[in-house]
């Protein structure tokens, strides 16, 4: 088993599913929950990217300086407790989220 | 609906489960056949990225000014038949590809 490295970033994936019919209500409440995330220490960057084949799916891609900054940090602190009451009555399912490291690729 | 923006480039969006045992070989002709895409017309950036939480697990970004750059031009090459006979067989199951269009963040 390849194991990660630590001083590579990490970028979390979670394709979000969003209940039928409020996709404009969860845009509009992402746009203000961002600044959540933005705010922890370890956050690097973020996108929410919304799927052309399945109009009510996206995408959230979140780099993080490393795993722990998203998995302690962030899950553990007060702003987490915002972000998840902002946004997790949206998504059906709920999503499973994922971590992944840089192999090959000429963009971070 | 939520309609996309022709002027707004395109994630192509790939999980890739990797058929056990064979993640090394996967990276090593995944690092050859990288060049295939990258000589593709509207092809503008990829990552390749290792899940951490699943051992044969990837994700596979790439970013097209449109969507026609990856549907049609890259599928309808003579480069698609490369990448396939290279990359393809590592494949199981057979992955999903979905695109997606950014909504909100800060970095591309």
């Amino acid at each position: 088993m390849h194991s990660h490295k630590d001083s590579n970033p990490v970028l979390e994936v979670a394709i979000l599913d969003i209940k039928e019919g409020l996709e404009k209500n969860f845009e509009d409440t992402f746009n203000k929950a961002q600044g959540v995330i933005m705010g922890i220490d370890g956050y690097l960057s973020h996108e929410l990217q919304k799927c052309i084949e399945k109009h009510n799916r996206y995408i959230l891609l979140v780099r993080w300086k490393t795993l722990e900054a998203h998995t302690t940090v962030f899950r553990k602190s007060e702003q987490y407790k915002e972000w998840k009451s902002l946004l997790h009555h949206f998504y059906e399912p709920f999503p499973e989220v994922e971590h992944y490291q840089l192999v090959f690729g000429n963009s971070t």
